[in-house]
């Protein structure tokens, strides 16, 4: 019996339109650091994916690079990131943020279904002495839009909290490891999500969806891109050979195919979502990307491990499911029907 | 009317025997760095008051940087130190642990009456992915003792919180801001409120108890100890005449010293939370060393404050009341005299 | 006229062997962050081509992320790294390694043709204050092998410093970036050049010689690599899909490939090297690798390039010519013709 | 025989002034960290002593603290500090510069005297590749005047670096930790010294001339001042009972003290100088503050600490002599005395 993958998005292939669009860059020389075509190129394709000329694109080589070091742009060394208390920077990058950010603190808020409210900020602001250099200055709010839970933020509230961080002096950035899975799951534009909504600073990833090593800053903010050029360099994350990561990037945003990719996951997700519930299976919180968190007895999640489902036990009670852009029609229906057995 | 100082411990002045051990102590020429006889002299002071010849004292200037440096040197940059969710180093000191300790991160934990407990430090293990890099490791469990809220830990409870962490393989800090308090509250000794209680580095507070300017960080620790020497310097905490830090911190503890002022600071309180109860005032927790926090409506703080009493205001509907080793009975009479008159 | 690419061997493109490697890497699902099997394999493959069972090999994403992690390891904040005055760590990584360091000095030291010499570390050590907190402390010696400048440590040069700094305390990393360059031209073994001359970190640079994306540090020293998991994920350095790293490293160990690669490049300069000389031509320093920093007019140096040859002015009267493995014997032959041309 | 103390002024004590105003401002309660008065009329008093309302001054708690965390204001992480090879912050702070900084690095230029050039600083912009992130960015000049070594910068060679170091759009650091000297030395204002040379921001040393325990930071650029604020108070240089801080500087600036202190130090250190030059000594550079390097043999050396002379060997063949305010004529003959003895 074959496995199922149902592991996380990472542990999917590369798509093969990204390895053509690598091989064909692969022709001649090119100057290094990203001083050649590719990259140059990828410029505009980011500036008319996302609507915006003024924006800045940085290839990067890793999601938590993207993330601990547009916050190190974003927030003082004295300052503090606002996120959820359940925030992929704060629980699972290991303190890079702090690290890059020079000491920058991160707190964590509470909010429903894994999402902040405009009200844990408030609470938050209230709660800080604005001045005081005893108190870390909140300076920046940032949003994982997926959750790691699979959950989404709607465009009213990410409006409501960039409206209420920018009143206070605050930046926003929004953890974009999957973006493009908001962006199906919203059926917005890329602008709309990201600075129409008042988002300062967005991590493209990339390498979730079908991209084999190639994430992105994507800068809405001219005075925090001026930083970012020297930031990158030191921390390690300009390639040398950085036309394989543009061209990875081009090839991603081009002819929507990043947008294809998540609805194939999502949609195995809504499949897989409907079919479980339609077996009685309840969820943690209800799944709207390619993410669900699902509530089985040990027993259970024994049972469906020997059928070969291969999934994380993330707490006690819970396993949690994750589809790919890889993530078929057929591995959703043979996972129901393994489920089912296991039943 | 004169006021009343109750705002907070570091308003108060310098006690004349620290001024007098500082005159005391300038004649002649001396090493600069702490190559004086004086700054010698308190290693023997510091073994003999704690009972313990392994010690290492380090005087420094501020508690900020007792606190953060010795955590720095407890704690590798990815780790994590774990305190209260109120604790000083993470409310009140601007991020200073996550900057000396490279990125280090602090996690605020709950705990009744502003005090760790072992369950929450329980749960803070089982939610901890040991070993995964992904994950900031608790390294450093971090007592502050008394609280910023006027609680005291008891030996046993300290106990069980050491033994905790050390099985866990983490060290002990103590931020003893106000150590002396919290030794007059228990009656204890500084050993037994210490190393015997499993605390690997306690911050030796005495600027707030009527030292001018020195605190000192005292190490049970050999390999902490080793790195703090380097670590002090870079961070500018090496007094060029350290001569006048170690003998004021010998004569507070000299005779003493330190725990007679501290008397008069918890007695005073004592006093004044008798005679307010008496008055019908309730308290956010019951105060056990030198602070006070009081339910007054605003119209009452008003009041007060226009009788002349100094006091903060920490959140709505509460003010913060704070004796020093100046406290004196009469200013604690009048004190609730005049409280009286604003009922 | 066709361009001739010696502008550096970062501008050279990938070799189709690591392509192959990669498509074949694409295969089914597989775990992140190295949990994978090419990347457990990669250990095996490293340890026989490097003779040593008990090192650790940790794939990484550019050649600045991998000397600077690998230093923060090997150097406490208060170090210092001694070097060339002309080291590319100090020279060209925008202080990486005092950020990663927490703040560890790079010093550098003089020698000719630069290389470090026993007697500038002697001369460091002897006028280092050891143990004096306000002196930064000599930590590691880090030698860049073959040199920015073309030049290649003797293997009984390596073993002199080695001994040299480990007699006082130091550890030994090595710059890699061209390893198999100076393989090469030794003619040595990777052990060698490399753990049996004493050096206790190597960063082995893959990128600059047939290599997409992917750089390692080669760790020798099991208290380094203990660390080196958790500053490498919270560095944003660990891929998420580490397999197509670790099987581009493989690829490049596998058959020789590395030095059959290098060994292209190295002939390629010898032969340029030779032409040239009969040309006239005077260099710097003596070329002993894949490099050569030629003096030339300014005229000169418009003429070369108007005929189409692409280079680098690295200082006034001075060329940089650099070949890859790409460069071919049509390449050589093309550029003396034009040189000739242009005199 | 009584050793006469000629190690270092950091080795006096404190001048009977201080003290006196230390016990003044020991009377009542104030507020901590700097809320109280002694704290804001130093502003005042700072303005007026250097002729400039718009300056902040800023009392930190050691020289290190000082230098470091106003080249961490003034430069970014990724920036580099130019400064003498032999300048104090490079060589005797523990690399506090880089560490506060964030990882940005110190170069050591060359200069006569121990003095920086023009010439020097041009060289270094002219290897510079601007806007390269591979490349530390030059961002502050460092001056330290006197320097470490005795000599002083004329005020038309301070213009000359300033308006050299402005023009590239450098800021300008001076480390004044010997200020006082510097401006007796020269005869000129404290404003002719410092802003009105180009100085954008200096430490003021007082520690080393008579004060206890208190230095500052005196900045003429209020972008420059905005941060420190939040600086100061995480790298613990915020003292709780600031108001003795302040009242040490007030004493110091008040009345000129600081200059006739630095007077007799100064005219000590002349005395000494031509009295040894009567006797035939050579010095490494012609003194021009309160310190002088002698060139002796170690036999000379030997003797003259047998005959109670207290100095420091600073090199083979090389004493170093410093004179304080606490040096008195009656020092100086006998140290001639003892010196003649000795030849």
């Amino acid at each position: 019996m074959s496995p199922i993958e149902l592991r996380s998005d990472n542990a999917a292939g590369v798509a093969p339109e990204i390895l053509q669009a690598i091989e064909a860059a692969n022709s001649g020389s090119a100057l290094a650091y990203g001083g050649d075509a590719w990259s140059v190129r990828l410029q505009a394709v980011a500036a008319e994916v996302f609507e915006q000329a003024d924006l800045t694109v940085f290839p990067v080589l890793t999601g938590t690079a993207a993330n601990a070091i547009a916050l190190s742009a974003m927030c003082p060394p004295w300052g503090a990131v606002l996120c959820h208390e359940t925030a992929h920077i704060l629980r699972s990058e290991g303190g890079a943020t702090s690290m890059f950010g020079g000491g920058a603190v991160m707190r964590g808020l509470p909010g429903n279904n894994f999402l902040l409210e405009a009200a844990s900020l408030e609470a938050a602001f209230a709660s800080t002495r604005w001045g005081d250099p005893h108190h870390s200055q909140p300076a920046v709010v940032s949003l994982t839009n997926p959750t790691d839970f699979g959950t989404v933020y709607p465009l009213a509230r990410l409006a409501e909290l960039s409206r209420c961080a920018h009143e206070q002096g605050l930046l926003v950035h929004m953890d974009g490891a999957r973006l493009a899975n908001a962006l199906v799951s919203l059926g917005c534009s890329p602008a709309a999500l990201t600075w129409q909504a008042g988002v300062d600073v967005v991590t493209l990833g990339a390498t979730k969806n079908g991209v084999m090593t190639a994430d992105a800053i994507v800068c809405f903010n001219a005075e925090v891109a001026k930083t970012l050029t020297y930031r990158l360099k030191r921390a390690g994350q300009v390639a040398s050979k950085m036309r394989f990561q543009a061209v990875q990037l081009q090839a991603y945003l081009n002819q929507g195919r990043w947008l294809t990719w998540a609805s194939q996951a999502n949609n195995a997700m809504q499949a897989l979502v409907r079919g479980l519930q339609a077996q009685g299976a309840t969820f943690v919180v209800t799944p709207q990307a390619n993410m669900a968190f699902v509530r089985v007895t040990d027993d259970m999640a024994d049972r469906l491990q020997a059928a070969g489902l291969l999934f994380y036990r993330t707490a006690p009670g819970v396993i949690r499911l994750v589809t790919s852009f890889q993530t078929t029609p057929v591995d959703i229906e043979e996972t129901l029907v393994r489920w089912q057995q296991c039943l």
